[in-house]
Protein backbone atom coordinates (compact mmCIF):
# COMPACT_ATOMS: atom_id res chain seq x y z
CA UNK A 1 0.00 0.00 0.00
CA UNK A 2 1.58 3.32 -0.55
CA UNK A 3 2.00 5.86 1.93
CA UNK A 4 -1.19 8.17 0.78
CA UNK A 5 -3.96 5.03 0.73
CA UNK A 6 -2.08 4.02 3.92
CA UNK A 7 -2.62 7.83 5.49
CA UNK A 8 -6.13 7.65 3.80
CA UNK A 9 -7.25 4.64 5.74
CA UNK A 10 -5.81 5.05 9.20
CA UNK A 11 -7.38 8.63 9.25
CA UNK A 12 -10.82 6.88 7.56
CA UNK A 13 -10.91 5.05 10.89
CA UNK A 14 -9.84 7.67 12.76
CA UNK A 15 -12.78 9.68 11.67
CA UNK A 16 -15.68 6.93 12.06
CA UNK A 17 -14.23 6.05 15.26
CA UNK A 18 -14.64 9.67 16.52
CA UNK A 19 -18.12 9.67 14.46
CA UNK A 20 -19.57 6.80 16.39
CA UNK A 21 -19.40 8.75 19.66
CA UNK A 22 -21.16 11.65 18.53
CA UNK A 23 -24.39 11.54 19.16
CA UNK A 24 -25.57 11.67 22.53
CA UNK A 25 -27.25 8.44 22.96
CA UNK A 26 -29.26 9.21 26.15
CA UNK A 27 -30.60 11.95 25.16
CA UNK A 28 -31.44 11.70 22.44
CA UNK A 29 -35.15 10.26 20.98
CA UNK A 30 -34.49 6.57 19.84
CA UNK A 31 -35.51 7.14 16.07
CA UNK A 32 -33.75 10.07 16.09
CA UNK A 33 -30.41 8.52 17.11
CA UNK A 34 -30.75 5.64 14.96
CA UNK A 35 -31.40 8.02 11.82
CA UNK A 36 -28.33 10.17 12.00
CA UNK A 37 -25.84 7.26 12.80
CA UNK A 38 -27.41 5.21 9.52
CA UNK A 39 -26.27 8.21 7.85
CA UNK A 40 -23.27 9.60 9.84
CA UNK A 41 -22.20 5.54 9.44
CA UNK A 42 -22.69 5.10 5.52
CA UNK A 43 -19.20 4.92 4.73
CA UNK A 44 -17.92 7.73 2.10
CA UNK A 45 -14.04 8.98 1.78
CA UNK A 46 -14.19 11.47 4.65
CA UNK A 47 -11.93 13.52 2.55
CA UNK A 48 -13.10 16.90 4.47
CA UNK A 49 -12.42 15.54 7.97
CA UNK A 50 -9.02 14.07 6.73
CA UNK A 51 -8.12 17.35 4.78
CA UNK A 52 -8.53 18.81 8.10
CA UNK A 53 -6.30 16.36 9.52
CA UNK A 54 -3.55 17.17 6.89
CA UNK A 55 -3.70 20.77 7.01
CA UNK A 56 -2.48 20.20 10.94
CA UNK A 57 -0.22 17.68 10.19
CA UNK A 58 1.53 20.17 7.94
CA UNK A 59 2.35 22.82 10.23
CA UNK A 60 2.49 20.91 13.76
CA UNK A 61 3.59 17.16 14.72
CA UNK A 62 2.07 16.77 18.63
CA UNK A 63 -1.75 18.07 19.93
CA UNK A 64 -3.70 16.68 17.27
CA UNK A 65 -6.20 16.11 19.42
CA UNK A 66 -7.22 19.51 19.59
CA UNK A 67 -8.76 18.79 15.65
CA UNK A 68 -10.54 15.70 16.40
CA UNK A 69 -14.60 17.28 17.70
CA UNK A 70 -14.46 20.01 14.34
CA UNK A 71 -13.05 17.57 12.34
CA UNK A 72 -16.71 15.59 13.52
CA UNK A 73 -18.66 18.59 13.45
CA UNK A 74 -17.63 19.07 10.00
CA UNK A 75 -18.21 15.40 8.73
CA UNK A 76 -21.50 15.98 10.57
CA UNK A 77 -22.94 19.45 8.08
CA UNK A 78 -21.38 17.17 5.05
CA UNK A 79 -23.62 14.10 5.68
CA UNK A 80 -26.64 16.60 6.64
CA UNK A 81 -26.08 17.81 3.35
CA UNK A 82 -26.02 15.03 1.75
CA UNK A 83 -30.25 13.93 3.87
CA UNK A 84 -31.29 17.06 2.61
CA UNK A 85 -30.12 16.98 -1.36
CA UNK A 86 -31.34 13.28 -1.43
CA UNK A 87 -35.19 14.34 -0.35
CA UNK A 88 -37.67 13.83 -3.02
CA UNK A 89 -38.20 17.67 -3.08
CA UNK A 90 -34.45 17.73 -4.14
CA UNK A 91 -32.43 15.60 -5.95
CA UNK A 92 -35.05 12.22 -5.15
CA UNK A 93 -32.34 9.85 -4.59
CA UNK A 94 -33.06 6.31 -3.31
CA UNK A 95 -29.74 5.20 -2.82
CA UNK A 96 -26.57 6.67 -2.12
CA UNK A 97 -23.29 4.75 -2.03
CA UNK A 98 -25.42 1.39 -2.53
CA UNK A 99 -27.66 1.88 0.59
CA UNK A 100 -31.09 2.98 1.18
CA UNK A 101 -31.18 7.07 1.38
CA UNK A 102 -31.93 8.33 4.57
CA UNK A 103 -35.46 9.57 3.56
CA UNK A 104 -36.27 5.17 1.96
CA UNK A 105 -34.64 3.71 4.95
CA UNK A 106 -36.66 6.17 8.02
CA UNK A 107 -39.42 8.55 6.40
CA UNK A 108 -39.22 11.96 4.91
CA UNK A 109 -40.22 13.97 8.22
CA UNK A 110 -37.58 11.82 9.84
CA UNK A 111 -34.61 12.44 7.68
CA UNK A 112 -35.14 16.18 7.32
CA UNK A 113 -34.97 16.24 11.42
CA UNK A 114 -32.11 14.04 11.25
CA UNK A 115 -30.23 16.91 8.98
CA UNK A 116 -31.62 19.31 10.94
CA UNK A 117 -30.37 17.80 14.22
CA UNK A 118 -26.97 17.34 12.77
CA UNK A 119 -26.55 20.85 11.23
CA UNK A 120 -27.24 22.05 15.14
CA UNK A 121 -24.87 19.56 16.72
CA UNK A 122 -21.90 20.55 14.56
CA UNK A 123 -21.89 23.92 16.48
CA UNK A 124 -22.71 22.05 19.85
CA UNK A 125 -19.73 19.57 19.48
CA UNK A 126 -17.69 22.88 18.69
CA UNK A 127 -18.67 25.04 21.64
CA UNK A 128 -18.48 21.98 23.90
CA UNK A 129 -14.95 21.09 23.27
CA UNK A 130 -12.33 20.47 26.13
CA UNK A 131 -9.14 21.36 23.95
CA UNK A 132 -10.15 24.81 22.54
CA UNK A 133 -10.17 28.04 23.97
CA UNK A 134 -13.34 30.13 23.48
CA UNK A 135 -11.51 32.45 21.08
CA UNK A 136 -10.59 29.07 18.74
CA UNK A 137 -13.83 27.83 19.17
CA UNK A 138 -15.67 30.88 17.99
CA UNK A 139 -13.15 31.42 15.02
CA UNK A 140 -14.15 28.09 14.11
CA UNK A 141 -17.84 28.52 14.71
CA UNK A 142 -17.74 31.56 12.41
CA UNK A 143 -15.57 30.11 9.53
CA UNK A 144 -17.81 27.12 10.14
CA UNK A 145 -21.27 28.91 9.59
CA UNK A 146 -19.95 31.06 6.98
CA UNK A 147 -18.69 27.90 4.62
CA UNK A 148 -21.86 26.19 5.37
CA UNK A 149 -24.75 28.93 5.29
CA UNK A 150 -26.26 31.15 2.58
CA UNK A 151 -22.94 32.59 1.04
CA UNK A 152 -21.65 28.97 1.04
CA UNK A 153 -22.77 25.51 1.03
CA UNK A 154 -26.36 26.23 1.24
CA UNK A 155 -26.51 29.33 -1.38
CA UNK A 156 -24.39 26.76 -3.91
CA UNK A 157 -27.13 24.49 -3.66
CA UNK A 158 -29.72 27.01 -4.46
CA UNK A 159 -27.84 28.18 -7.58
CA UNK A 160 -27.51 24.64 -8.72
CA UNK A 161 -31.16 24.24 -8.50
CA UNK A 162 -31.46 26.99 -10.57
CA UNK A 163 -28.86 26.52 -13.04
CA UNK A 164 -30.15 22.68 -13.90
CA UNK A 165 -31.77 23.37 -16.50
CA UNK A 166 -29.71 26.53 -18.20
CA UNK A 167 -26.89 26.20 -20.09
CA UNK A 168 -23.84 27.50 -17.80
CA UNK A 169 -20.57 29.03 -18.80
CA UNK A 170 -17.22 27.00 -17.32
CA UNK A 171 -17.93 30.82 -14.95
CA UNK A 172 -20.73 29.96 -13.58
CA UNK A 173 -20.40 25.96 -13.15
CA UNK A 174 -17.46 27.24 -10.70
CA UNK A 175 -19.23 29.26 -8.89
CA UNK A 176 -21.41 26.57 -8.06
CA UNK A 177 -18.43 24.56 -7.10
CA UNK A 178 -16.91 26.61 -5.09
CA UNK A 179 -20.02 27.63 -3.13
CA UNK A 180 -21.59 23.76 -2.64
CA UNK A 181 -18.42 22.02 -2.14
CA UNK A 182 -15.32 24.28 -1.97
CA UNK A 183 -16.46 26.04 0.83
CA UNK A 184 -16.50 23.10 3.15
CA UNK A 185 -13.10 21.94 1.83
CA UNK A 186 -11.81 25.66 2.35
CA UNK A 187 -12.86 25.41 6.07
CA UNK A 188 -11.11 22.02 6.42
CA UNK A 189 -7.89 23.71 5.28
CA UNK A 190 -8.27 26.49 7.16
CA UNK A 191 -9.58 24.95 10.09
CA UNK A 192 -6.75 22.47 10.40
CA UNK A 193 -4.12 25.37 9.53
CA UNK A 194 -5.35 27.55 12.15
CA UNK A 195 -5.10 25.10 15.03
CA UNK A 196 -1.73 24.51 14.44
CA UNK A 197 -0.08 27.85 13.54
CA UNK A 198 -2.91 30.32 14.56
CA UNK A 199 -2.71 33.81 12.64
CA UNK A 200 0.86 33.25 11.36
CA UNK A 201 -1.11 30.71 9.11
CA UNK A 202 -0.93 32.06 5.61
CA UNK A 203 -4.18 32.56 5.07
CA UNK A 204 -4.45 33.55 0.90
CA UNK A 205 -1.95 30.82 -0.03
CA UNK A 206 -3.92 28.27 2.20
CA UNK A 207 -7.80 29.36 0.66
CA UNK A 208 -6.07 29.38 -3.33
CA UNK A 209 -5.02 26.17 -2.73
CA UNK A 210 -8.36 24.58 -1.16
CA UNK A 211 -10.16 26.54 -3.89
CA UNK A 212 -8.33 24.70 -6.51
CA UNK A 213 -8.69 21.41 -4.64
CA UNK A 214 -12.24 21.59 -4.76
CA UNK A 215 -12.01 22.41 -8.67
CA UNK A 216 -9.48 19.73 -9.32
CA UNK A 217 -12.17 17.05 -7.74
CA UNK A 218 -15.09 17.98 -9.60
CA UNK A 219 -13.09 18.17 -12.88
CA UNK A 220 -12.12 14.82 -12.35
CA UNK A 221 -15.24 13.59 -10.94
CA UNK A 222 -16.86 14.80 -14.64
CA UNK A 223 -13.79 12.94 -16.59
CA UNK A 224 -14.37 10.01 -14.85
CA UNK A 225 -17.89 9.67 -15.76
CA UNK A 226 -16.74 10.27 -19.38
CA UNK A 227 -13.94 7.77 -18.67
CA UNK A 228 -14.34 5.88 -15.41
CA UNK A 229 -14.49 2.39 -14.72
CA UNK A 230 -18.22 1.99 -13.78
CA UNK A 231 -17.28 -1.50 -11.93
CA UNK A 232 -14.48 1.32 -10.05
CA UNK A 233 -16.85 4.06 -9.68
CA UNK A 234 -19.57 1.62 -8.63
CA UNK A 235 -22.15 3.57 -10.97
CA UNK A 236 -22.96 4.08 -14.43
CA UNK A 237 -20.96 6.37 -16.61
CA UNK A 238 -21.97 9.05 -19.15
CA UNK A 239 -24.99 9.77 -17.88
CA UNK A 240 -23.73 13.43 -17.74
CA UNK A 241 -23.13 13.35 -21.79
CA UNK A 242 -26.50 12.11 -22.29
CA UNK A 243 -28.54 14.47 -19.72
CA UNK A 244 -26.68 17.39 -21.46
CA UNK A 245 -25.64 18.48 -18.14
CA UNK A 246 -23.09 21.42 -17.66
CA UNK A 247 -19.68 19.41 -17.12
CA UNK A 248 -16.18 20.37 -17.18
CA UNK A 249 -16.08 17.66 -20.63
CA UNK A 250 -19.49 19.12 -21.91
CA UNK A 251 -17.88 22.56 -21.81
CA UNK A 252 -14.53 22.08 -22.83
CA UNK A 253 -14.58 18.69 -24.73
CA UNK A 254 -12.33 15.74 -22.97
CA UNK A 255 -9.05 16.83 -23.96
CA UNK A 256 -9.69 20.63 -22.61
CA UNK A 257 -11.13 19.53 -19.31
CA UNK A 258 -7.81 17.59 -18.64
CA UNK A 259 -5.83 20.23 -19.53
CA UNK A 260 -7.79 22.42 -17.16
CA UNK A 261 -7.55 20.01 -14.44
CA UNK A 262 -3.40 20.16 -15.48
CA UNK A 263 -3.34 23.94 -14.87
CA UNK A 264 -5.21 23.67 -11.31
CA UNK A 265 -2.69 21.46 -10.13
CA UNK A 266 0.21 23.54 -10.70
CA UNK A 267 -1.97 26.22 -9.40
CA UNK A 268 -2.75 24.15 -5.94
CA UNK A 269 0.71 23.19 -6.76
CA UNK A 270 2.25 27.54 -6.53
CA UNK A 271 0.15 27.97 -3.20
CA UNK A 272 1.13 25.23 -1.06
CA UNK A 273 5.02 26.66 -1.95
CA UNK A 274 3.69 29.71 -0.73
CA UNK A 275 1.72 28.54 1.87
CA UNK A 276 4.97 26.53 3.43
CA UNK A 277 3.12 22.85 3.40
CA UNK A 278 5.05 21.95 -0.11
CA UNK A 279 6.06 18.84 1.19
CA UNK A 280 2.88 17.52 3.21
CA UNK A 281 0.21 15.01 2.58
CA UNK A 282 -1.61 18.01 1.31
CA UNK A 283 0.54 17.94 -1.37
CA UNK A 284 -0.53 14.03 -1.81
CA UNK A 285 -3.95 14.65 -1.16
CA UNK A 286 -4.35 16.75 -3.98
CA UNK A 287 -2.91 14.67 -6.19
CA UNK A 288 -4.30 11.48 -5.26
CA UNK A 289 -7.77 13.05 -5.72
CA UNK A 290 -6.67 14.64 -8.88
CA UNK A 291 -5.74 11.38 -10.45
CA UNK A 292 -8.09 8.87 -8.50
CA UNK A 293 -9.76 6.18 -10.54
CA UNK A 294 -13.01 6.14 -8.26
CA UNK B 1 -52.92 50.89 26.10
CA UNK B 2 -51.54 48.92 29.06
CA UNK B 3 -48.03 49.34 30.00
CA UNK B 4 -47.49 45.27 29.24
CA UNK B 5 -48.74 45.65 25.69
CA UNK B 6 -46.79 48.87 25.29
CA UNK B 7 -43.58 46.50 26.19
CA UNK B 8 -44.80 44.17 23.75
CA UNK B 9 -45.77 46.49 20.97
CA UNK B 10 -42.39 48.51 21.49
CA UNK B 11 -40.27 45.57 21.46
CA UNK B 12 -42.00 43.71 18.59
CA UNK B 13 -40.47 46.70 16.04
CA UNK B 14 -37.40 46.18 17.39
CA UNK B 15 -37.15 42.48 16.37
CA UNK B 16 -38.64 43.70 13.13
CA UNK B 17 -36.08 46.18 12.82
CA UNK B 18 -33.26 43.68 13.71
CA UNK B 19 -35.00 40.88 11.41
CA UNK B 20 -34.82 43.28 8.41
CA UNK B 21 -31.09 43.51 8.66
CA UNK B 22 -29.62 40.25 9.86
CA UNK B 23 -29.64 38.58 5.89
CA UNK B 24 -26.68 39.82 3.82
CA UNK B 25 -28.42 41.06 0.73
CA UNK B 26 -25.22 41.01 -0.80
CA UNK B 27 -23.64 37.39 -0.61
CA UNK B 28 -27.16 35.45 -0.65
CA UNK B 29 -28.60 34.23 -3.98
CA UNK B 30 -31.18 35.82 -4.69
CA UNK B 31 -34.16 33.22 -4.37
CA UNK B 32 -33.25 32.03 -0.90
CA UNK B 33 -32.60 35.49 0.22
CA UNK B 34 -36.68 36.63 -0.91
CA UNK B 35 -37.78 32.90 0.76
CA UNK B 36 -35.82 33.44 4.01
CA UNK B 37 -37.17 37.02 4.15
CA UNK B 38 -40.18 36.10 3.39
CA UNK B 39 -40.91 33.69 6.48
CA UNK B 40 -38.71 35.77 8.99
CA UNK B 41 -41.11 38.95 8.59
CA UNK B 42 -44.53 37.20 8.44
CA UNK B 43 -45.23 38.22 11.81
CA UNK B 44 -45.89 36.31 14.76
CA UNK B 45 -45.67 37.63 18.15
CA UNK B 46 -41.64 37.35 18.61
CA UNK B 47 -42.49 35.81 22.15
CA UNK B 48 -38.56 34.22 22.45
CA UNK B 49 -36.46 37.69 21.45
CA UNK B 50 -38.98 39.86 23.31
CA UNK B 51 -38.28 37.54 26.85
CA UNK B 52 -35.10 37.67 26.04
CA UNK B 53 -35.45 41.37 26.81
CA UNK B 54 -37.73 40.96 29.32
CA UNK B 55 -35.10 38.84 30.96
CA UNK B 56 -32.23 41.13 30.70
CA UNK B 57 -34.39 44.22 31.81
CA UNK B 58 -35.27 42.55 34.88
CA UNK B 59 -31.58 42.42 36.03
CA UNK B 60 -29.80 45.25 33.84
CA UNK B 61 -31.03 48.61 33.16
CA UNK B 62 -28.43 49.80 30.29
CA UNK B 63 -26.36 47.93 27.47
CA UNK B 64 -29.19 46.39 25.92
CA UNK B 65 -27.98 46.35 22.76
CA UNK B 66 -25.69 42.86 24.02
CA UNK B 67 -28.88 41.34 23.29
CA UNK B 68 -29.89 42.18 20.14
CA UNK B 69 -27.92 39.78 17.89
CA UNK B 70 -28.60 36.49 20.25
CA UNK B 71 -32.42 37.80 19.97
CA UNK B 72 -32.80 37.93 16.08
CA UNK B 73 -30.28 34.54 16.17
CA UNK B 74 -33.07 32.74 18.38
CA UNK B 75 -36.22 34.50 16.53
CA UNK B 76 -34.38 32.30 13.12
CA UNK B 77 -34.06 29.27 14.82
CA UNK B 78 -37.72 29.75 15.50
CA UNK B 79 -38.76 30.33 12.03
CA UNK B 80 -36.85 27.53 10.40
CA UNK B 81 -38.44 25.19 12.96
CA UNK B 82 -41.93 26.98 11.41
CA UNK B 83 -40.68 26.52 7.77
CA UNK B 84 -39.73 22.57 8.40
CA UNK B 85 -42.09 22.16 10.23
CA UNK B 86 -45.13 23.00 8.23
CA UNK B 87 -43.58 21.10 4.96
CA UNK B 88 -45.62 18.21 2.98
CA UNK B 89 -43.60 15.65 5.19
CA UNK B 90 -44.35 17.29 8.44
CA UNK B 91 -47.36 19.38 9.17
CA UNK B 92 -48.08 19.80 5.30
CA UNK B 93 -50.01 23.06 6.32
CA UNK B 94 -50.72 25.75 3.27
CA UNK B 95 -51.02 28.89 5.30
CA UNK B 96 -49.53 30.35 8.66
CA UNK B 97 -50.98 33.10 10.26
CA UNK B 98 -53.42 34.12 6.83
CA UNK B 99 -50.42 33.75 4.40
CA UNK B 100 -49.03 30.96 2.52
CA UNK B 101 -46.59 29.28 4.18
CA UNK B 102 -42.84 29.06 2.52
CA UNK B 103 -42.97 25.95 0.48
CA UNK B 104 -46.21 27.11 -1.16
CA UNK B 105 -45.22 30.67 -2.03
CA UNK B 106 -42.17 29.16 -3.36
CA UNK B 107 -41.09 25.43 -3.56
CA UNK B 108 -39.81 22.39 -0.82
CA UNK B 109 -36.48 22.61 -2.45
CA UNK B 110 -36.64 26.32 -1.43
CA UNK B 111 -38.38 26.09 1.47
CA UNK B 112 -36.05 23.28 2.89
CA UNK B 113 -32.97 24.95 2.19
CA UNK B 114 -34.69 28.16 3.68
CA UNK B 115 -34.93 26.41 6.87
CA UNK B 116 -31.71 25.17 7.13
CA UNK B 117 -29.47 29.05 6.01
CA UNK B 118 -31.66 30.19 8.73
CA UNK B 119 -30.52 27.71 11.43
CA UNK B 120 -26.54 27.90 9.96
CA UNK B 121 -26.72 31.29 9.92
CA UNK B 122 -28.28 31.94 13.59
CA UNK B 123 -24.94 30.41 15.08
CA UNK B 124 -22.97 32.89 12.46
CA UNK B 125 -24.31 35.78 13.81
CA UNK B 126 -23.78 35.45 17.24
CA UNK B 127 -19.90 34.19 16.62
CA UNK B 128 -20.09 37.35 14.81
CA UNK B 129 -21.57 39.96 17.37
CA UNK B 130 -18.73 43.01 18.07
CA UNK B 131 -20.60 43.52 21.71
CA UNK B 132 -19.98 40.23 23.19
CA UNK B 133 -16.56 38.68 24.75
CA UNK B 134 -15.65 35.02 23.13
CA UNK B 135 -16.51 33.13 26.56
CA UNK B 136 -20.12 34.96 25.97
CA UNK B 137 -20.53 34.10 22.51
CA UNK B 138 -19.15 30.07 23.40
CA UNK B 139 -21.71 30.39 26.59
CA UNK B 140 -24.95 31.08 24.27
CA UNK B 141 -24.18 28.94 21.48
CA UNK B 142 -23.51 26.24 23.52
CA UNK B 143 -27.13 27.00 25.63
CA UNK B 144 -28.43 27.86 21.80
CA UNK B 145 -27.37 24.46 20.25
CA UNK B 146 -28.10 22.18 22.70
CA UNK B 147 -31.65 24.05 23.05
CA UNK B 148 -32.05 23.49 19.29
CA UNK B 149 -30.69 20.15 18.75
CA UNK B 150 -31.67 16.67 19.35
CA UNK B 151 -32.06 16.85 23.22
CA UNK B 152 -34.38 19.88 22.33
CA UNK B 153 -36.67 21.60 19.89
CA UNK B 154 -35.77 18.43 17.25
CA UNK B 155 -36.16 15.83 19.94
CA UNK B 156 -39.42 17.11 21.14
CA UNK B 157 -40.48 17.29 17.05
CA UNK B 158 -39.61 13.39 16.74
CA UNK B 159 -41.66 12.28 20.03
CA UNK B 160 -44.51 14.68 18.55
CA UNK B 161 -44.58 12.72 14.99
CA UNK B 162 -44.47 9.71 17.21
CA UNK B 163 -47.28 10.47 19.79
CA UNK B 164 -49.68 11.50 17.70
CA UNK B 165 -51.80 9.08 17.04
CA UNK B 166 -51.09 7.44 20.75
CA UNK B 167 -53.04 8.66 23.72
CA UNK B 168 -50.60 9.89 26.04
CA UNK B 169 -50.44 10.45 29.39
CA UNK B 170 -50.06 14.19 31.05
CA UNK B 171 -46.65 13.75 31.78
CA UNK B 172 -46.03 12.49 28.39
CA UNK B 173 -47.57 15.11 26.49
CA UNK B 174 -45.40 18.05 28.68
CA UNK B 175 -42.70 16.27 28.30
CA UNK B 176 -43.01 17.10 24.53
CA UNK B 177 -43.74 20.67 25.16
CA UNK B 178 -40.62 20.65 27.15
CA UNK B 179 -38.62 20.23 24.25
CA UNK B 180 -40.49 21.16 21.09
CA UNK B 181 -41.63 24.89 22.40
CA UNK B 182 -39.59 24.94 25.87
CA UNK B 183 -36.00 24.88 25.28
CA UNK B 184 -36.47 27.70 23.02
CA UNK B 185 -38.02 30.15 25.69
CA UNK B 186 -36.03 28.46 28.33
CA UNK B 187 -32.75 29.68 26.34
CA UNK B 188 -34.59 33.12 25.92
CA UNK B 189 -34.64 33.44 29.64
CA UNK B 190 -31.43 32.20 30.56
CA UNK B 191 -29.52 34.11 27.58
CA UNK B 192 -30.97 37.21 29.23
CA UNK B 193 -30.11 36.84 31.97
CA UNK B 194 -26.84 35.49 31.68
CA UNK B 195 -25.41 38.57 29.65
CA UNK B 196 -26.87 41.27 32.22
CA UNK B 197 -25.82 39.32 35.18
CA UNK B 198 -22.98 36.43 34.30
CA UNK B 199 -22.50 33.90 36.35
CA UNK B 200 -24.54 35.65 39.30
CA UNK B 201 -27.65 34.93 38.05
CA UNK B 202 -29.59 32.13 39.70
CA UNK B 203 -29.98 29.83 36.77
CA UNK B 204 -31.76 27.11 38.66
CA UNK B 205 -35.12 29.17 39.36
CA UNK B 206 -34.65 30.83 35.93
CA UNK B 207 -34.60 27.70 34.46
CA UNK B 208 -37.74 26.72 36.58
CA UNK B 209 -39.70 29.73 35.89
CA UNK B 210 -39.27 29.11 31.98
CA UNK B 211 -40.16 25.57 32.07
CA UNK B 212 -43.63 26.73 33.95
CA UNK B 213 -44.02 29.75 31.26
CA UNK B 214 -43.74 27.53 28.44
CA UNK B 215 -46.63 24.75 30.13
CA UNK B 216 -48.46 27.96 30.94
CA UNK B 217 -48.35 28.69 27.84
CA UNK B 218 -49.20 25.61 25.95
CA UNK B 219 -52.03 24.99 28.48
CA UNK B 220 -53.66 28.77 27.30
CA UNK B 221 -52.75 27.90 24.18
CA UNK B 222 -55.30 24.61 24.33
CA UNK B 223 -58.05 26.42 26.46
CA UNK B 224 -57.93 28.61 23.74
CA UNK B 225 -59.24 25.79 21.42
CA UNK B 226 -62.02 25.39 23.63
CA UNK B 227 -63.35 28.21 24.98
CA UNK B 228 -61.65 30.99 22.77
CA UNK B 229 -63.23 33.43 20.41
CA UNK B 230 -62.67 32.08 16.70
CA UNK B 231 -62.33 35.65 15.85
CA UNK B 232 -59.66 37.22 17.76
CA UNK B 233 -57.75 33.97 17.17
CA UNK B 234 -58.20 34.33 13.26
CA UNK B 235 -58.49 30.59 13.10
CA UNK B 236 -61.52 28.04 14.10
CA UNK B 237 -61.91 26.74 17.12
CA UNK B 238 -62.98 22.79 18.41
CA UNK B 239 -60.58 21.51 16.26
CA UNK B 240 -58.47 19.77 19.19
CA UNK B 241 -61.53 17.95 20.63
CA UNK B 242 -62.88 16.50 17.23
CA UNK B 243 -59.48 14.97 16.61
CA UNK B 244 -58.71 13.61 19.84
CA UNK B 245 -55.60 14.80 19.91
CA UNK B 246 -53.59 15.21 23.17
CA UNK B 247 -54.41 17.99 25.11
CA UNK B 248 -55.05 19.55 28.50
CA UNK B 249 -58.45 19.51 28.06
CA UNK B 250 -58.33 16.62 26.90
CA UNK B 251 -57.12 15.06 29.28
CA UNK B 252 -57.76 16.88 31.72
CA UNK B 253 -61.35 18.55 31.18
CA UNK B 254 -61.54 22.33 30.50
CA UNK B 255 -61.88 22.59 34.78
CA UNK B 256 -58.72 20.69 35.22
CA UNK B 257 -57.10 22.16 32.47
CA UNK B 258 -57.52 25.52 34.02
CA UNK B 259 -56.76 24.61 37.44
CA UNK B 260 -53.70 22.90 35.71
CA UNK B 261 -52.57 26.26 34.69
CA UNK B 262 -53.20 28.18 38.17
CA UNK B 263 -51.04 25.50 39.87
CA UNK B 264 -48.50 26.31 37.07
CA UNK B 265 -49.05 30.35 37.62
CA UNK B 266 -48.29 29.87 41.01
CA UNK B 267 -44.87 28.11 40.68
CA UNK B 268 -43.81 30.45 38.25
CA UNK B 269 -44.31 33.69 40.53
CA UNK B 270 -42.53 31.39 43.29
CA UNK B 271 -39.10 31.23 41.08
CA UNK B 272 -39.28 34.43 39.91
CA UNK B 273 -38.97 35.86 43.24
CA UNK B 274 -36.40 33.30 44.38
CA UNK B 275 -34.29 35.02 40.95
CA UNK B 276 -34.91 38.25 42.25
CA UNK B 277 -37.28 39.48 39.53
CA UNK B 278 -40.60 39.86 41.65
CA UNK B 279 -40.66 42.92 39.97
CA UNK B 280 -40.45 42.72 36.17
CA UNK B 281 -41.70 42.04 32.75
CA UNK B 282 -41.16 39.09 33.41
CA UNK B 283 -43.98 38.51 35.92
CA UNK B 284 -46.12 40.47 33.56
CA UNK B 285 -45.38 38.57 30.39
CA UNK B 286 -45.91 35.42 32.33
CA UNK B 287 -49.86 37.04 33.40
CA UNK B 288 -50.42 38.15 29.71
CA UNK B 289 -49.67 34.65 28.13
CA UNK B 290 -51.42 32.64 31.28
CA UNK B 291 -54.36 35.08 30.25
CA UNK B 292 -54.54 36.31 26.85
CA UNK B 293 -57.23 35.34 24.57
CA UNK B 294 -55.84 35.27 21.13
Amino acid sequence: MSQIDHYLNENKEIVESLLKQVIDEKNTPKQLHDSIYYSLLAGGKRLRPILMFASYDAFKQNDRHKTYETASALEMIHSYSLIHDDLPAMDDDDYRRGKLTNHKKYDEATAILAGDALLTESFSLIANDPLLSSDEKVYLIKELSQAAGSAGMVGGQILDMEGENQSLSVTQLEKIHELKTGKLIEFAVIAGAYLAQGEAMNEKALRNYAYYLGLIFQVQDDILDVIGDPEKLCKPVGSDEESDKSTYPNLLGLEGAIKHKEKYIALAEEALVEAGAKNSYLMDLMHHFANRDH
